[in-house]
Parts: C-alpha cells; sequence; structure tokens
C-alpha cells in the first residue's frame, strides 16, 4: 500500500469520511463514522479524528478538513467566504483547531444580499473539485441532495447560489403531512417510475404551484387507487420537477455537472432531459477529494 | 330561549360543533366536543352525538351534518358529488346513519380529471352557505387553512378547484425541518409583521421558487440575526404569498369572498391588496351554519 503523505477528511452533520492520500495522488487507506456535527460536542473533535487516523498516520501530518466541522457549532468556525467567492483562495479561510495533526478546516461560503440570503458548507469543496476535474468550468452547476445547491460559476468564482430543501421537504411530508396516509398500505397499482414521470411533469411546467400540486399526493390516493409505489415516484418527482422548472433560467444550452450520489444524478438527468438540457454526473465524494487536493495544493 | 326545531353539526376530523337552529333561524343552543373524525371509532358517532346533544332536543329530531362523518373512515360513507357539482342539489348526495335522531350526512365534492384530482369535505357546505348569504355569486372563494381551497362557482355549481398545502407546510416545517432551529431562542430582531411583509413579496412574485425561498428563513437567521417572530413571519407570509402568486389566474376583477378565521381572512386580504385584488370576510362558522340551513331547506 501507497505510504499517506497526508489526510482528506470530509465531516458533514451526519457523517465523517476520511481518506489517506499519497504523494502520486492515489488513496492509502479509506475510514468513516457516524460522529458528525450533529453527534458531538467541540471537545471530542480531536479525539474523533485520533481514533479515525491515529493508526494509520504519524502525529504531524497534514489533514484538510471540509464541511460542518468548520460550523459555528462545530470543531472551530471558519467564517464564511461571501460571494463572489473565489475558489481559487478557498485555503486562505481556512482555520487551525488544536489537534495531534496539523489540520486545516476549510470554510462555507455565504450570500448577504437581502432577499437571498444562502449558506453551504462542503459543497465549496465539491465545486473546488469540479474546476480541478474540469478546468476552466463556467455555467450553473446542480448539488441535489436534503438541501440541493445550484451554483454560478464564472471565471473560478461562486457568483451566486440557490438552495433548495428539496430531500427534506420530501421527508417531512411524506413522514408528519397527511400525505404519511398514501405511503403505507398495499403496494397496488402503478409503478414508482410512473409517479416520477408524473410528478416531473407537474413541477417542470407548474413549479409556482407545488404547495397545490403536492396534495394530489393525497387525492390520487384516495380517488384513483394510487398506491405508495406511484405515491412516493410521485412526490419526489414533483419536488425535483419544480426544483429545476423554478430555476429554469439559470440553465443555459451548454451540459449541467450533477454533483451527487448515482440515485440523484440518475433522476436529475432525467428530468434535465425531458426540458432539452443534458448534463453529467460526477460522483459527490469524488468531487469532495479532488477539491481537498485542490485546496491542499493551494 | 327559542325552540329548537332541528340541528346543524360541523364534524371535522379534530372537533364538533353543533348549533340548535329554532323556527325563526335563530340558535336555541350551541355545543361542541372534541371527539373529531380522527379520535373515534364508526361505532361512536351515535353515542357522542346522543351526548352532545340528547338533553337539548328530542329524539327524532333532524339533524344535518356537513365534514368527516360523512368520509369512508367516519360514521357513514356519504360518496363524493363530481365536480361540476351542483350546489343546489348537494342535499340529494345525502347518506342516514342509524341514530335516535333523524341524521342527514351531507357529502363531500371531488375532482377526477388525471393530474387535479382533488376532494373537499365540509367546504362544499360553506360554499352553499355562500350563495346563501350571497345569492347568485359567481367567481373564484378562498377557504384558506390547513389545506386551503381555491374554488370556482358558476351558476350555483363548483366547476374546478385546488387545495393547496399551505397551514400544514408551515406546521411540519416548523416542526421537523431544519428551519426549527429558527423558531426557537431570543426574540429580537425585527417583527413578525416584517417577516409577514417580505414572505408576502417573495411568495406573490415567486412562488415557482417556494422550495427554495423557504430555506431563506434559516439563511437569515444564520446571517442577519433574524429572531423567531421575523421568521414565523417569514415562513406564513411566503406560504400564503405562494398560493396566492401560484393560483393567480384564478382570479377576476371582482371581490373575492374569504372563507375562514379572522386571522387568516386579515393575513389573505392583505396578501389580495398587493396584488390589487379587493376581498370580503366571511366567518367560517357563519358560512357553514348558512349552508346547512340551505341544505335542510333543499
Amino acid at each position: 500500500m501507497a505510504e499517506t503523505e497526508w489526510v482528506a477528511v470530509d465531516w458533514g452533520t451526519s457523517n465523517v469520511r476520511a481518506w489517506g492520500i499519497a504523494a502520486d495522488g492515489s488513496h492509502s487507506f479509506e475510514t468513516a463514522s457516524d460522529k458528525g456535527m450533529g453527534k458531538i460536542a467541540r471537545a471530542d473533535y480531536a479525539g474523533v479524528l485520533e481514533g479515525l487516523i491515529g493508526a494509520k498516520v504519524t502525529a504531524g501530518a497534514d489533514v484538510v478538513v471540509c464541511g460542518m466541522a468548520g460550523a459555528r457549532q462545530g470543531w472551530l468556525e471558519a467564517p464564511y467566504l461571501d460571494t463572489p467567492a473565489s475558489l481559487e483562495r478557498l485555503s486562505d479561510g481556512a482555520v487551525r483547531p488544536e489537534s495531534s495533526f496539523v489540520v486545516s478546516i476549510l470554510p462555507g461560503v455565504c450570500q448577504r444580499a437581502t432577499g437571498h440570503e444562502d449558506v453551504m458548507r462542503g459543497e465549496e469543496t465539491q465545486l473546488l473539485g469540479l474546476l480541478r476535474l474540469r478546468p476552466g468550468f463556467e455555467g450553473t452547476a446542480i448539488l441535489p441532495g436534503t438541501h440541493s445547491k445550484w451554483v454560478e460559476i464564472r471565471q473560478g468564482r461562486i457568483v451566486r447560489f440557490s438552495s433548495a430543501m428539496t430531500g427534506e421537504i420530501y421527508e417531512v411530508l411524506s413522514q408528519h403531512s397527511v400525505l404519511r396516509h398514501s405511503f403505507t398500505g398495499e403496494t397496488t397499482g402503478p409503478a414508482t417510475e410512473d409517479g416520477v414521470a408524473e410528478g416531473l411533469e407537474a413541477g417542470l411546467h407548474h413549479p409556482e404551484l407545488f404547495t397545490a400540486l403536492v396534495f394530489r399526493t393525497r387525492a390520487a390516493a384516495l380517488l384513483s387507487s394510487k398506491g405508495p409505489d406511484w405515491c412516493s415516484g410521485y412526490l419526489s418527482g414533483l419536488l425535483v420537477g419544480t426544483e429545476i422548472g423554478g430555476h429554469r433560467d439559470w440553465l443555459g444550452a451548454q451540459p449541467v455537472p450533477l454533483i451527487g450520489s448515482a440515485r440523484f444524478a440518475h433522476l436529475y438527468a432525467g428530468a434535465l432531459k425531458r426540458i432539452g438540457v443534458e448534463s453529467f454526473a460526477i460522483d459527490a465524494a469524488d468531487a469532495t477529494i479532488a477539491g481537498l487536493k485542490e485546496a491542499r495544493a493551494q
């Protein structure tokens, strides 16, 4: 196995992942734990990191961290960079918490314009990774997920961005609203894919009616014998369609990078294709690692 | 006190309300309980009604009921009337459950058109009440609430309608999503009314961006020191603005009836005024009672 030169860490709300990086850029090890920012106290971070990588690398090694470890309630606050934020200078905003390693926590990015306040932590590193993987990229990138991000990049800078609560709205409506009744019972009726297709069409063409079209998840179950498969497909399709339909003016003629899981990339690629927009997928972890490598090289 | 001739009942999901009606139309009594459809079994209805009004009226009296008692999971299913649904013939669809009284449960109304499936139970009776209070009314009525209804009425018929999950989305997002962190803590910062105004403007002009603009509830708390008052105002304003902005083509030049609580009527009237639409308020209970009277007279 190649010798570890430094360690790349993605410290999120729910989990933490670390990759040993060799001099040639290959991975010497990969490890993870569920000790995300949401589950540990400030005093726990140094110990959690030691437990994760202490047996694999020597004390004093470089560790570059992105994500929620830099939040106010994390290990040590790395204040947000303001838009327009230069990704090439991301590491200038890094902070150094106390540790047996030489730890740098990268900052997040915020947008302070009144009426457009927004924040990200972790995605900025994936976008830096996008620029490493696709040098000179300009245009809009989409990072689908719990809080999807739409980000416009020009000349190596995050010019503006918009977060849509797509994934989280799916969770709370399917678990806590009257719609939950449509997600239980016999799995009869049309398939998930049919629901996705109908939801996408509705959302793409009428994003302004999301709060009404979403009730159809319940009404169609009552009136048209739509089962849990169709209903879950419809709700996710409607949410993704609404997100894309609402941000349509962010899209140009060029292919859109989709940075996320394979499942999301597939869903979003299909949705974009319906409105004639091409896309290409970049795995979220690949983007994160590329971004951490680029930040260390800065 | 005037002698009770018959009893008007609104049997909802959470509560049940009953009004004794005298020959001259005045109320001989009013009573209520929390034994809504969601809390009792089919076999309980007759006993709950007896407990509510048994001491006040003689056995065999007429009782006209609207709402969820007629749902499939209620006392006895009163199948939906399909749109276009004649309100003048609402009582034709009533069903008669076993009881020591002569009970009629009015039907709800449904819309089966694919892509526009929708249901109501209770609101149809309030709309019949609207026609009693404003004979010959034509146009769109709004019934704000947990599931707001927009209803187009022509020649005494419900031609089409649309339910927006405005109230329920407020509940689930403020209680179960990441936004809940914006609703706790010190009540510093700008006032509720400022939040309402900003939310209304955002929703009225960009209903297509609801799933993104809603994240501002969190980002503005993090970046601009907006406290719980502003955040709850912003979220409710954004939801009401989005509902109205998305349904703008349902509104004509004439004043719009707002059938609901005084609080909702005030909020919606202010929102409509921002886009140059006049409205007038009708109390929800007044509309229900007028509708039950009209149904009995049919």
